[in-house]
This record gives C-alpha cells, sequence and structure tokens, in this order.
C-alpha cells in the first residue's frame, strides 16, 4: 500500500470544490486550493476507483500477457492483466483473482502482492495495486461483453527486448516486473 | 518511441465523437466506436498533450529525485523530475532539459533516451517520455509560480527500500528506473 505523507512547506489545502462532469467512466472534478505561500489556485483532477493489475507467471517461468485496443491511444497493447475496482471498496485479491480469469481464463493458486503505483498523480487519483500470480491452471476465459482480448505467454527475454524496442509501452506492467525484479 | 499496432480481431473503430469538457488542464473526449464484433460501444477519455521525466543520476551514482504535493491524491510524493510538453509538438529532449533546470536547479552534460511510456491507456492518451541524465551540475532551481518542489539525493539501495515500503509509488518513475536496469 502506498504511504501518504505531508509537508508543511508543500501542503496544498483544499478550499472549495465542484464536480464538472460526471461520466460512465470519468469524474471530472475542480477544486480550488490554498498554496503553501498562501495564494490560491484550481486544480482539476479525474476520480478513479482504484484498479488491480496481475503479473501471472506460468510454472515454465513464462509471463502471460493481454493485448487489447487502446482507444484513446488508437492502438493495440501488450499488458498484464488489469480491471477497475468495483466501486473502489472490492476485496484486492478478489478483484485481482476476477480479472486474471476473466482476461486470459488462468486461475492461480499463489498470490504475492507487489506494491501499489500511482499511474497519473498529476490528474487523477487513480492507484493500481500489482499482484504476482503463480500455480497457474488454464480455464475458459470470459470477458466483459465490449472486451476483446488475446492472450500470450512471453520469456522474460523476450519482455525486456519489447519494452526495449517500444511494443510493451504500458506503465503498470513495466512497474511490475521492476517490482517482481526487486522483491525477488 | 512506442510502436502501434492494428489488429483487426481486436481493433476500435471511431463512428463519431464529440468534446465533452475543455478544462485549463483536462480536455474530455467521448467517441461512439464499432466494436470487432460490429456492435456499438462509448469511449470517454482524456486527451494529454504527453510528457517527458528525466532521471537525473549525479557523478556519485545517487539518483536526484524530488518531492510535491498531488493534489488529486492528497499527498506530497517523491519522484523523478517532469513537466508536461508544450502544446504536444515541443522538441523532447528541451523540454526535458527545460524541467530538470526548472525542478532540481541541474544541468547535464548527457542525455540518453530510455523508452516512452502510456500512463492510462484505459482513459487518456498520456505518453510520457523517459530520459536519463548525466554529468549534472547544479544551477538555481526556478519553478513555476504555482509549483513548490523539494529536491534530494538517494541512492538506489534508497529508491528500491522506498519502493518495497510503498513511500515511492509514482509510476513514471519506477518505469525509468526499469528502463534504466534492462538498459545498462
Amino acid at each position: 500500500m502506498i504511504k501518504k505523507f505531508s509537508d508543511k512547506d508543500l501542503d496544498e489545502i483544499r478550499i472549495s470544490g465542484k464536480d464538472i462532469y460526471d461520466g460512465c467512466l470519468l469524474h471530472v472534478m475542480k477544486d480550488r486550493v490554498k498554496l503553501p505561500d498562501g495564494k490560491e489556485s484550481e486544480r482539476e483532477f479525474i476520480r478513479h476507483p482504484g484498479a488491480v493489475a496481475v503479473v501471472p507467471v506460468l510454472d515454465d517461468g513464462r509471463i502471460v500477457l493481454v493485448k487489447q485496443c487502446r482507444y484513446p491511444l488508437n492502438t493495440v497493447m501488450w499488458e498484464i492483466p488489469a480491471g477497475k475496482l468495483d466501486h473502489g471498496a472490492e476485496n484486492l485479491e478478489d478483484c485481482a483473482r476476477r480479472e486474471l480469469s476473466e482476461e486470459t481464463g488462468y486461475e492461480a493458486k499463489e498470490w504475492r502482492f507487489l506494491c501499489s503505483i500511482a499511474t497519473t498523480p498529476g490528474f487523477s487519483d487513480e492507484i493500481i495495486h500489482l499482484f504476482e500470480a503463480k500455480g497457474l491452471t488454464a480455464h475458459a476465459q470470459h470477458t466483459d461483453e465490449d472486451e476483446f482480448i488475446g492472450v500470450q505467454a512471453f520469456t522474460w527475454e523476450e519482455i525486456n527486448n519489447m519494452i526495449c524496442r517500444g511494443e510493451l509501452f504500458d506503465a503498470k506492467s513495466i512497474c511490475a516486473f521492476h517490482a517482481l525484479e526487486i522483491k525477488k
């Protein structure tokens, strides 16, 4: 979990705020804040329920990735399986199990929490909780109605090459690989 | 740079779209799309100009981090220096030089591009371009009017411990550390 901290020389204090847009996915807020020097400014940001992401490690050491269209970027992308928390209050490991199962069909015996990350602290409050899943067994993929997802396993060497060549550029996936590396 | 790709079994095709909210920082879009099975759905997302982030490496190997209030998360955070591209069209290395200088006061002789990352492909098109900066010399910090930033150098061991303890949880920073590791 992340450890928040306060620093009187840097803190920004909320004066007032309003909801700007409440969409299906995006909730935009605009707050007036007091800066550390006493002046005022505005902060626009997105409220997000939070998410989980999973590095699924096969018994032979290969990593299972999913590929899906990421419409905002107009491309198909390779990523680790992930999904939003239901209303932000769901148990993290339950959510990780569900997303792994839905997107890849895999179920895992061993779960390990790696770390949590802030994806875009400048403009959203999204936190993604990262897990490692081992002891995998294959079942049927069962995605949401508007989700279309391909599944493939890669060696670590292949994944590192994909990152270096710009073919795997998803931030949460790269963070999870780094957390696995430093928590070996 | 990232390599976009297309896959006819996964692609989502734009039918129509509209601007939902055009703020100081956030630009919200809502597009109607055709899914791979021919059905239709809606995609809400944030247009972002893109950004750069820099790992500043001192001659003794320590890494320079900045701490600043991240209002959406209601916390002060440790991160590598970073900043948005002006209108998305600025030269990447020029932007990296400016942000490093503004936020930390350091100027660097040696620059190396590491990789680019998509921070939140599910709901924005933000791409952050990551650089390593070496051959650092200290000058005066000169932040924007509403920016308050602390600066401190850490060893790799300290940084890895901070990640493991949840004290450094910024995605772009962790991605940059991983890229440095695999591109050594």
